[in-house]
C-alpha cells in the first residue's frame, strides 16, 4: 500500500455521497462538459486563497499571478481583478495577458529564450521586460528605437544563494536564468544610461518550497540584494520582484506553507523600504483549486493485483503521473469522486487510458471498490495540468476546462 | 564534462559545413518552415532502415508499424507501402491509420482503456481489436451485435516473463496491459465461441531493448506461449504479434541494436509454425530518421559557464530534456547544426527557452564554440517527439514537421 496526498481543504460529498466541487455534482460537471476526462477549477478557492495571501502579506505588497501556472483565458481574465500584475513566459502568453483585460505596465515578462519577435511585442505593448542578459538588453533597446517606444525594462538577477528545499532551484550556481548578480548593477546602469524606462529587479531563487523557514531566508537575501544592486547601481529600483517558491502539498506528509509565518517576517524586512516590492505566484493561487476528473473504463485484475484503467492518463495530467521532473514516484491526492464518501476498503492501482507502463495516477492506494463507471478525481490538478502535459500523445482529445465559482469554503 | 550520444548514420556536413539532412542544407529547411524550431523526417533513411529489417528478418514475418511512435499523418501514409500493418493505440490513431490508406483488416486496436466509442469505431471498420480484458472483450462482442458486424478480436496476453534490459517492461508482473496469460485460454474460447472472427494473440513484454540475446529470448517465450494458448484453447491463432522492443541507441556507450541476430534466432524459433507471425515496431523504425531544429537565441555566461539558449525546449522534445521515464538525466546526440565539421573546442550546456530549469536538452556537453544565430540539432527525435511533448506549455507554437527524402545513405 502506498499512501495517497491529503485532500485539499474545500471538497465535500454531497448527499448522495458523490464529490461536489464549486457546490457542484460531479456528474452534472461531466454532462456539462459532455464527455470525460475534464478539469475543473474553482474561482471561489482561488479568490479565498488569495484573501488569505492578501491578509498575511504586509500592505502595500504586490501580489502577481504567474500565467504559465494555468493559462486558460477564461481564468486569466478571472484571475485580473485580484492581483496587482501578470508575469508571463512567452509572447502567447503576453497575448493571454493582455486579451485577459491586464494593462500592459502591470505584465511582466521573463524567460531565457525570448525571440526577437517575443520582445518587439512586449516592447510595443508597453509591457515590461525582465532581461535575462547583457544581449538580451541591447536587443530590447534596439527593439525600442525601432518601434519608436522607450522600452520598459527589469533585470533578473541570478543570485548567489538558493531557495533551500525547493523542488526546482532557480539561483544557487551557474544558471541560465538572468544574469550574474556581479554584473547587475553595470546592466542597470546601462538600462539606465540608454534611456529606458528602468522597472526594477527580479530576483527568483526557487519553486515549490514547503518549508516557510526557507522561504523567508531566500526573501530576506533577495531584498538585501536588491538593496546592493541599488547602492552599486545608484538607480534604485522602482519594484523589487522576489519571485514565488511557494509550495503546494502533492504528496502524503507534506504540510501546508505557513503564509501567514512569511507575510510577519517580509513585513519586518521590508518596513521602511523606499522601492516596492512584489511576489509572484501561480501554483499556490491555483493548483489545489483544480480537479482532473476521468471516468473507469475497465476494472481488471492481474495476478490479485487490481487495476483501474480510466479514459484519462498523462495526457492531461503528466506530473500526477510522476514524468515530470519527478525522481521517484509518489501519489497525487486521487479518490473516487462518485464515492467520495465511502470508506476505503480494497487497494488498486488506477491507471490511464494509454498504452504505456508510464500512465500511471495512484499505484497501490486503498480506495472504496469502485466498478466502470465511476469517476476518478486526481486533485491538485488546477496548476501544470492541461498546459504542461502532452496532450497529443497517442491521438487521445484534449481535456475541457470549466470553472465554477463556489463559495470558497467547499460544497 | 558529459558525454553525448552518437551521432546516428546517415548525417554528414555539406560543403559550407553545415548539416544536410536527406541532402538538404539545414538553413534550407529551416526557410521552408518558415521559422525554427522545427523537426525534420528523412524519409529515405526510414525505408533503408526497413529494408535491413526485411533482410533480416524470416521471410513471411509480418512487419507492423506502431503508429503512436510518430502520428504525423504525411509520415503514416508514407509508412503504409512499407509495412505490412499497423498497430494503433486510440481511435485518434485509427482515424490516422485509416485516412493513410491502410486497410482496416491491416490495423489492429491495442490500448488498455478502450472508450466505447472507440471500440464501435474499430468494429464497424473492420480493425482488429486487441482485447485488453474479459469485460472489454464482451463490449466489443455487444458492438458487433448492435452494429450487425462480426468484430475481429485478438487477445493481448499479459506474459508472466519479461523482457529482460528493455526501457519499459510490459509484462512479468501484475499489469494493466492485456489478460494474465492463465486466462487468456478461456477468453478465446469465449470469443470463439461468440462467432467472432477470432484473429490471434497479442504478446508485448517490453520496449526499448538493446540487448538483442534479451529479445530473443523474450520472442522465444512468447512463441511458446502463444503455442500453448493454441493448445489450451483449442484454437490456433491466425497471427501472433510478437510486439516490440527494439531499441535504438540514444546514449553514448549504446551499441546498435543486432537485428540481424534476432532475425536469424526467431527464423529458426517459427520455422514450420503453422500461425503467422508478426513484429510491430515504432521507435526502432523512425526515431534516427527525425532531427529536431532550433536555433540558438542567445549566448550567456553564469558563474564561468556557458549556456546556449534556444528557441526550442521540452515543450516539443519532452524526452531529450530527460523527463519523461527517465530517472538519471543523460544526453542525447546534439550537435551544433550549422557547424557540423567543425571540432568540439568548448563546454557548453544548451538549454530551451522555456523558464524552468526542467528545460536541458544538452548539460556540460563539448561542442564546437557556437554564438547566437547558430542551429541546434537534437537527433533520434523522429519517435516519441513532437505528439509526446507538452506542446502548449508556457504559450509557444507548435514546431512545424517537414518530410525529406534522401537516399537512405545520408547527404
Amino acid at each position: 500500500m502506498k499512501p495517497l496526498g491529503s485532500i485539499p481543504p474545500g471538497y465535500l460529498a454531497g448527499p448522495n455521497g458523490r464529490l461536489r466541487i464549486g457546490g457542484e455534482d460531479v456528474e452534472a460537471l461531466v454532462a456539462r462538459a459532455g464527455d470525460t476526462p475534464l478539469f475543473v477549477y474553482d474561482l471561489g478557492l482561488i479568490r479565498a486563497r488569495i484573501a488569505r495571501l492578501r491578509a498575511a502579506m504586509p500592505a502595500g505588497l504586490g501580489v502577481h499571478y504567474a500565467v504559465k501556472a494555468n493559462p486558460l483565458p477564461a481564468l486569466a481574465a478571472a484571475m485580473r481583478p485580484l492581483v496587482d500584475g501578470f508575469d508571463v513566459a512567452s509572447g502567447g502568453e503576453l497575448g493571454v495577458a493582455l486579451a485577459a483585460g491586464m494593462p500592459a505596465e502591470r505584465i511582466s515578462f521573463a524567460g531565457p529564450g525570448k525571440r526577437q519577435a517575443e520582445i518587439d511585442a512586449a516592447v510595443a505593448a508597453g509591457a515590461t521586460l525582465n532581461v535575462e542578459s547583457e544581449s538580451e538588453a541591447e536587443r530590447a533597446l534596439d527593439a525600442g528605437v525601432r518601434l519608436g517606444k522607450t522600452p520598459r525594462l527589469a533585470v533578473r538577477v541570478n543570485p548567489s544563494f538558493e531557495l533551500k528545499g525547493s523542488g526546482m532551484r532557480m539561483g544557487g550556481g551557474a544558471k541560465p536564468f538572468g544574469v550574474d548578480a556581479a554584473r547587475a548593477p553595470a546592466l542597470v546602469r546601462r538600462i539606465v544610461a540608454a534611456g529606458a524606462d528602468y522597472r526594477g529587479l527580479h530576483i527568483y531563487a526557487g519553486s515549490q518550497a514547503l518549508d516557510a523557514g526557507a522561504i523567508i531566508e531566500a526573501q530576506a537575501a533577495a531584498v538585501a540584494l536588491a538593496r546592493s544592486i541599488a547602492l552599486d547601481s545608484g538607480s534604485a529600483a522602482p519594484l523589487v520582484n522576489l519571485g514565488g517558491g511557494f509550495g503546494v502539498p502533492y504528496f502524503a506528509g507534506d504540510a501546508d506553507l505557513d503564509v501567514e509565518a512569511i507575510g510577519a517576517a517580509l513585513a519586518v524586512e521590508i518596513a521602511g523600504e523606499e522601492p516596492g516590492h512584489a511576489i509572484e505566484l501561480g501554483r499556490w493561487m491555483v493548483a489545489e483549486a483544480g480537479v482532473y476528473l476521468t471516468r473507469i473504463v475497465d476494472r481488471k485484475e492481474s495476478m490479485r493485483r487490481i487495476f483501474l484503467v480510466t479514459d484519462g492518463g498523462l495526457h492531461h495530467q503528466l506530473a500526477a503521473s510522476g514524468n515530470f521532473g519527478t525522481v521517484v514516484r509518489r501519489n497525487y491526492p486521487v479518490a473516487i469522486a462518485t464515492r467520495f464518501d465511502a470508506a476505503p476498503d480494497e487497494e488498486a492501482s488506477i491507471v490511464g487510458c494509454l498504452c504505456t507502463p508510464l500512465d500511471r495516477l495512484a499505484d497501490d492506494a486503498m480506495l472504496p471498490r469502485a466498478e466502470t463507471g465511476d469517476l476518478v478525481a486526481v486533485f491538485m490538478a488546477g496548476a501544470y495540468g492541461a498546459s504542461a502535459s502532452p496532450a497529443g500523445f497517442l491521438g487521445h482529445a484534449p481535456a475541457p476546462e470549466l470553472i465554477v465559482v463556489g463559495d470558497g469554503g467547499g460544497a
